[in-house]
This record gives structure tokens, C-alpha cells and sequence, in this order.
């Protein structure tokens, strides 16, 4: 078990201009955690909270699975399949196929690696453990150092709702593969849901120097952690300035359904309606260079806009981006002051 | 997967002198599904009822696991592990290594394969079906062919007594390799257990020619049946004979606990302690060729005895001790007539 991406940078990534700085990133599966391994080989772990939606969790066979906790938490620590965007690498399915031999179900692929972390984590939960003191521990085994906050110790589930009807939100994404048009989203319990321990604490740090809305799904990665009650209020009243980077670049998702699902809600596929759709929260907006052309709009909107090469595509892009909008948020504090 | 196990004979087993034969087994784990596997090859899955054990079941790792069912499951569908006795053959441990990386417990194995079956009937019993119809149907899935019938639907736990206090099994028997001294069991939970399924119709059945208490551990394989409400009296009250072989060869316990238990609860460590210890109950009783001396002794207890080679070392052998004892119950059946 190694602590270290394989690829990560033998000089540690600490860079002396982002020694002190200080940031909270808001992040669901892929694309979120691939920034959210930039920002933690850059920054030092004590200044790093990366609040994950876990709206996307759900029991299955028994077990409680957190899809978007373990992509980040396995990215974190060196062992996420860089193929699939999920699940753990030099993983093996034997469990899947004997489960298949039995007639279990086997429409959610789990992993004989990948089910220790449920396994164990639903095990800890029976006994009476919260969310976040077990993602802190499985964290701390695998080597994560900066702090991985599940959004909600309880339970925040996404319903998606479909002309034929609501589904969970893995039986649209997993099972149905998104095929199902949606209509719109829930956020089935986030009524009393509160923030996990820690969470509004990072976000309200005075000596806060961004929050990062990753390059993640609006609708189903950042909106829940949004609808958990004081989340929004905490990030809208934060004196650290808010900086989203887009998941739509030219037009299209990097991974996902986020473009389908714009189309589906009548939504202008574009970059523009990432800002738009975070309307009120932002200070800055990251925008790949392919979109360059809709900067002018972003900075009508009286936002800053960074304009970068967003496509982590392999671990030196997800230090450069990381880099990038670290030097954007300097950039916006210079400019303020 | 095959529902055959490779060694089988490719006769099928079936023999026509034992066409008509039906029969009960009461058996635990090792020793008893041995012997199951040659009286499955032997009689028709029609005529073969195998009531085995639970009380050694727990919940670890919240997962509801019946490691006696188990090896008699994967023995009778030809997957057992021939090497230990438990487990599946093929096995791989990568869940475990997993597992112990998180800090999980990891002192009872659990197979990346054999993790499917405990996952799955853990899912089912959750959902609410019982131990029997899992039983029943991930037996059929893996081309298990006899009715193989757990002791009891409702839990049954076997709890060893020691000097240092109650142990419950699998911690004194896996975790404490059985290191520590038994002063007796107890069976929680039997008083309101019933009989599963099945269970008293197959020992009551007027066609019925043997019910055959198989080489098992007497104390925490056998007993825990016996002491499920009903069992002990429909077995003394069967009009099919009772039939005892003998897990003690030579004074030695062919596998596990039994002569150690026998010493420390100071009953004598030889064959003819075990058909004492099912006195009442038994018609016949089996014994190793290496204790034909004391097969005067089991005549003068009234009993029949078969004086046969009972190391089940390998497939012919199962089939071996299983004919023998078949034709022994032929013989019982010649005398009565």
C-alpha cells in the first residue's frame, strides 16, 4: 500500500509561493477529485479541506457505498483506477463473479479491493461511527493527509426525476446509464441534514484563501452539498472569495452526463451556464481555453475569469491546473488590496 | 462453475443396491461433509435430507456467515477448498489484504469468492427470507442436489464455556485456535428455536431407512441439532434406525477440537466415549478399523457396530465409508426382519 500517487512529484509538489495558502474545495467523483490531487500536492495538508458530496451514496447488498468520498479518497491517496475514473486500481472481480454465480445482483461493479472500503465503512456506521470519523480513519490508512470532509454525516440522497418517474440516483447513473431524460433533482433529506463536522468551520476561516467549486457536475455533484442547510449560506457569506472552474469545455461534459443534462433541462450547454448556475456565490470563473471567447460574458457578469488548459489529462495537468488557479486566486487578493 | 465435484465418479455414483434408500444426515463442517458428499453420491438427491449445524453461524463484519453450511454447500457443489477444510478451492484473499490496510479485524478469512455467498444470503436474510430458503436456493445455484436443511431458521449460538468465562464459538474456536479450556456449551437461543423447514418431516418419514449422525464434533457439531426443541425427540422417536460414526480414530479426533474437548471435560478420548455420549439416541454405531477392539464393548451397549476405515482421505473413500454404511443399514434392516 503506498501513500503516493505513483506519478506524483518526487519533489512533493510543495511550492514555496502557495507555502501559506489556504483552501476549501467543494468536489463530487472524477473530475473534481483529479483537481482536488492538484491542489493537495501543492498546498500543505493542513490548509487543505475538500468537502465531497456523498448524494450520490447509497446501501447496496447491505453495504454503504460512497461513490464520490472513495473516487477522491482512492485519487488522494494514489490508488484510483486512472482508466475507469472509479473504483481502485490493479483491481480484481472475483467477488462480482461469484456474486453473479449466486444471482446477486450485479449491475454495480464492486471490486474485491473496493469492498473492504464498504465493507468496513458500513461495519463502523452499524456500530455507531459518523460518516466523517470514518472517512477521516480510512482516510488516514491510505495515506490521504489533507482533510476529506464528507458534505453530511446524514444521509443526503439524490433523486432524479424522469417523465416516467423519480429514480435513485445510481439506478439512473449506474444502472440506466443515464439514458432517462431528467426533469429536474431532489435532495431527499436535506431538509434537516447539517453539515459535517468541520465543513462550516473551513468554509468561515478568516485566514480562508479560496473555495474551489471543482470541475465537478452542478446538478448532482455540487448542488447537493449546496442543499445541505447552512452550506450556501457559509460559502455566500465567506470572506474568502469563491472560484468555480467549469466542467463544460467546448461545449461538451470531459466525463459524465452534465452536457446531456443540460440539454434535457433547456439549459444553453455552454461554460456560461456553469457561471450562471452558480449565480450569486462566485468571485472567479476558470474557463478552458477551447471557451475562450466566452470570457468577455463571464466578466460581464462581473466575475473575475481565468482562461486555462482545464483537461487533466495526466497527473503534471492536474498540477498545472491546480497551480493556475492557485495563481489566479493571488492574482484577485493582489487586485483587491 | 461446475456442479460437479471433480473428482466424482464419473459413474455418477448412483448404485443400483442403493436405488431406494433415503436417509437423514445430521452433520456439521469438515468430517460430516465428507461423509455428505459420499452419501450424495451414492443415494438420489430425492432421497438424501442433510440437517446441518448453525450454531456455529455468527455475524462478522455484518455479514451473516454459516461457515458449517458452507463447507457442506461447496462440498456437495464440488468447490469446497480440499486443503483446509473450509473455504472454497481457487480461493483468493485480496478483499482480506484490503481489508487489513483500513485497519479492518482480520482474524476470521474471508475469500474474495466466499465473500459472495456471505453477501448475498446476508442481503436475503436482511430482506427478510429465511436461512432455509437462502440455504435452499444458493444451493440450487451452485448444483448442490440433496436437501441440505440448516438446524434452525431462528438463531442458535454455540457458546463455550472456560475457566475465563463464556467465549461465543468462533472467537474460541478461529480467533482463539481453541486454545483455551472448555468447561461445557451452551446453545443460546435454543429454547425457542423450531426445527427449519423440512427438518421433522424427513426424520419422521415412514419410508425413511437411516438417519446417520455423521463424523462430526459431538459437542459444538451434533449437539447444537440435538438441542434445537423437537430434534432429539423426533430423532428418538424415528422409526428409521440411528447410525453414529465415529469422529475419534485411535483416541485422536481426525480434524479439530474434539479429543482436546474430551480430555478437558473429562470424558474418555476414545470412540466408545462418542456412543456413549449419544446413548438413548443410537441403533448403530461405526467405528475405525484402528478401534476394532472396542467394538465388544459398543455390542455390549446394545448397539450394532460396523467396524470399517473411516479416514475420508480422498473422493473414493467418501464414497467408501458412505456404501459401508449403507450396507451396514441394509444389514440392521435383514436382522429386524
Amino acid at each position: 500500500m503506498t501513500n503516493r500517487p505513483a506519478d506524483k512529484d518526487p519533489r512533493d509538489g510543495k511550492e514555496a509561493q502557495f507555502a501559506g495558502m489556504r483552501c476549501v474545495a467543494l468536489c463530487g467523483g472524477v473530475g473534481g477529485a483529479k483537481l482536488a490531487v492538484g491542489l493537495d500536492a501543492l498546498l500543505v495538508p493542513e490548509n487543505l479541506t475538500i468537502i465531497t458530496n456523498t448524494g450520490d451514496d447509497f446501501v447496496h447488498l447491505g453495504l454503504h457505498i460512497s461513490p464520490d468520498l472513495d473516487t477522491v479518497m482512492y485519487s488522494l491517496a494514489g490508488l484510483a483506477n486512472p482508466d475507469t475514473g472509479w473504483g481502485r486500481a490493479g483491481e480484481s472481480w472475483r467477488f462480482m463473479s461469484a456474486l453473479r454465480a449466486l444471482g446477486g445482483e450485479d449491475w454495480f461493479q464492486l471490486g474485491d479491493l473496493d469492498l473492504a472500503t464498504h465493507i468496513e465503512r458500513s461495519r463502523r456506521l452499524a456500530a455507531g461511527e459518523s460518516l466523517s470519523a470514518v472517512t477521516r480513519d480510512l482516510g488516514a490508512r491510505l495515506g490521504v493527509a489533507p482533510a476529506l470532509v464528507p458534505m453530511s454525516d446524514a444521509p443526503v440522497r439524490t433523486i432524479v426525476d424522469t417523465p416516467d418517474g423519480a429514480l435513485a440516483f445510481q439506478h439512473y447513473f449506474v444502472r440506466d446509464k443515464c439514458a432517462p431524460a431528467v426533469t429536474g433533482f431532489r435532495f431527499a433529506g436535506a431538509e434537516t441534514a447539517q453539515p459535517a463536522p468541520g465543513a462550516l468551520a473551513a468554509l468561515g476561516d478568516p485566514a480562508l484563501d479560496a473555495i474551489i467549486i471543482c470541475p465537478s457536475n452542478p446538478f448532482v455533484s455540487i448542488d447537493p452539498i449546496l442543499a445541505v442547510p447552512g452550506m450556501r449560506e457559509a460559502i455566500a457569506a465567506a470572506p474568502a472569495p469563491v472560484i468555480a472552474v467549469s466542467p463544460i469545455v467546448g461545449g461538451q461534459a470531459i466525463k459524465g452526463p452534465t452536457a446531456k443534462m443540460m440539454r434535457e433541462l433547456g439549459v444553453p450547454g455552454d461554460a456560461l451556464a456553469i457561471a450562471d448556475h452558480y449565480a450569486g456565490l462566485l468571485d472567479g470563473f476558470v474557463l478552458d481555453a477551447t471557451d475562450q471567447p466566452l470570457a468577455r460574458q463571464i466578466r460581464d457578469r462581473e466575475l473575475q475569469c481565468l482562461v486555462s488548459d482545464t483537461l487533466m489529462t495526466g497527473y503534471e495537468e492536474k498540477l498545472a491546473l491546480a497551480r493556475a488557479v492557485l495563481q489566479f486566486v493571488q492574482q484577485m487578493q493582489q487586485k483587491a488590496t
